[in-house]
């Protein structure tokens, strides 16, 4: 079965760079691109859609997603904005929260943000543990992940949970053992929250090392609170990003740049707290790789809405509209070390939105705005 | 015919100020409210509608947007953005263009942003002209506006047209003459862009006189890119509003303040030119009462989302999320002098929409998601 995706007055294709065809037409076969050119030179197809003329791009890929939990934390976010003193318990709400959810609610919870994030035009959307921090709770949110998605993530390390608090130590014994082999056949990542309040480097290391050695690859939550030895151990750990990146020395850049490790931004994650946004031209002008996600999660940074994150890296980190839209498809995918997404070309997963907007420029051009009309997952209209 | 809105988790009826009921329902018979009250009280209902635990609030009321154009302008907008020289016409950009399109493209232009208002939640929308420039074309755009709204304004004083460039007090006069005589029958407002760049004070006062005369009410463009007369000519003229008021004195806040004219902030404006935003902590805590809007325009502010205005508002203007939310919903309604919309009371306009969350506080919480699911319009499921 053949679907010719026809009339497309802009396709950002990103091969090679952002790629844009103008009365493009791409041809689907099954769940991947077969063939992608001129509307005049489109071969025939069993099914037809119509953009209309409008512009269509390759499905966003979020790298970095926590979906997986109980609850929400709107009367900390209203608290925080309002600058009332905060008392709640943060992270450690929404870990209690989901401890005591059965697996039903869990997974119907993480569904719908996958659909919402669908809707909004995201194809691929990487899933995190980190809000059960016990070996069994940690095991039950990664299986559940794995039902939604390829690109499971196993953080165990995101805090010290509340019954370790006397023994982080002990809690770190415990991610890197038993913990690990429970979760290890429900992730492909590893990741740590390396940051004031949560690990320290020598921490990050002996996890993500004890991860590698599980068949586990390291990503790496990292300098988002303040400078710290993160961003440097994920390029010395060979992770394949360094996530949120908000306060990066010299060195850290200079390590970004002469590495593979992608930086992943998180806008959402300052819009949400009131935070100074990270410096995203000076690692594009370092040459470093950039992604964007959303870091969606129901303490910092709630939006699943990645043309959101897109619009806030033109606004506020001074992306332009063809890099922060780059960032947020092949950037995630490098970030996600896939080559199959983010991207339109004969062989890729057919995954595209398609915008009601002449130009991909209208998403950051019309903020807030949901522009996404169709979505086109694995080659199938959604 | 009766509807019950039923199973609401939490109501926002502005009545009296955020008036937040929880476990609740609503009535409508016709296009007007008939009652408001807990769920287990509520009376037969030819129909129901079941909000399944979610948050319902009054339909967002748009005072402030610029709809009846044609063109876009996202090279000129990327280009800003990338900081960038910009060489191109800005404003006259977009009236060659109005001048130059058919009154069924500004109509079908018009008519799908006005849809695309009313699925994210906006039931009333104020729509201006100020692209033709002409008193053909500003009569044409204003009878277009009127198809989509009773809440439609004047405002040939936008800029100086390209013709008059050497003759701006020609303009006036035209604008106050023959002008306004055209435009009069199909406009309850007049409105004048005070700033530098386009009128000043005494040209404002003349052109707002003139509109008073022949009937219309005054509003105003004021204090936008500078400081400057327009906010204390709009207290002085009784104009129901003063828009942007980004740049204000002592003066400026204390006339507000003694006044009933409300202050209409437009964050999507500072957002989309990356400007500093408006002081809404110093209005609301001098007791002014301010309103939210998009200034959905191609050159500014091409957002048509009010919740994206509101998480703006808490985010970048310290607004709590319920002031933000009120000054988007009851506080347009006082900027258009309205008390039959903005409110869900019996006798109201059955105007609300049904969020896919359980708390308003979601709009703020969750940037960029679109929430809303079920709008109600006169009654009418959207
Ligand atoms: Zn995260
Ligand atoms: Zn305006």
């Amino acid at each position: 079965m053949s679907l010719l995706v026809g009339d497309i007055g802009e396709l950002v294709t990103n091969d090679p760079e952002l790629g844009v065809l103008t009365d493009a037409a791409v041809v689907v076969e099954g769940d991947r691109i077969a063939w992608v050119g001129a509307m005049r030179d489109a071969p025939a197809a069993d099914e037809r859609l119509d953009a209309g003329g409008a512009a269509v791009i390759p499905g966003f890929v979020d790298s970095h997603a926590h979906l997986v939990f109980a609850g929400d934390r709107a009367g900390e976010f209203a608290a925080r904005m309002n600058g009332e003193p905060y008392t709640g318990g943060g992270i450690r709400t929404t870990v209690a929260a989901t401890r005591a959810a059965n697996d039903d609610t869990l997974r119907a919870g993480a569904r719908r943000l996958v659909g919402e994030a669908r809707r909004q035009g995201t194809t691929t959307i990487e899933i995190k543990s980190g809000y059960g921090l016990s070996v069994e709770d940690e095991a039950r949110c990664l299986r559940i992940a794995r039902e939604l998605s390829d690109e499971t993530t196993f953080l165990g390390a995101h805090v010290v949970p509340a019954e370790f608090a006397g023994d982080p130590d002990g809690y770190v014994r415990l991610v890197c053992g038993q913990m690990l082999a429970a979760a290890a056949p429900y992730a492909k990542w590893i990741d740590v929250f390396c940051d004031r309040g949560a690990f320290d480097g020598d921490q990050a290391r002996e996890i993500l090392t004890a991860g590698a050695a599980a068949g586990l690859i390291p990503r790496l939550h990292a300098n988002q609170l303040g400078p710290g030895p993160g961003v440097r151990l994920a390029v010395e750990l060979g992770a394949a990003s360094a996530d949120h990146c908000t306060h990066l020395s010299d060195a850290d850049v200079d390590a970004l740049a002469g590495s593979p490790t992608v930086a992943t931004l998180l806008p959402g994650a300052e819009f949400s707290t009131r935070s100074p946004y990270p410096d995203a031209r000076r690692l594009l002008d370092a040459g470093v790789t950039v992604a964007l996600a959303t870091d969606c999660n129901p303490g910092s940074s709630y939006t699943s809405s990645m043309a959101f994150c897109l619009a806030l890296a033109v606004r506020e980190m001074r992306m332009t509209p063809a890099e922060a839209l780059w960032a947020a498809t092949a950037g995630g995918a490098r970030a996600l070390r896939r080559d199959d997404i983010g991207v339109l070309r004969p062989g890729a997963r057919a995954d595209l939105a398609v915008l009601d907007a002449p130009s991909y420029l209208h998403l950051a051009y019309r903020p807030g705005v949901p522009l996404v009309t169709t979505v086109l997952h694995n080659g199938v209209p959604q």
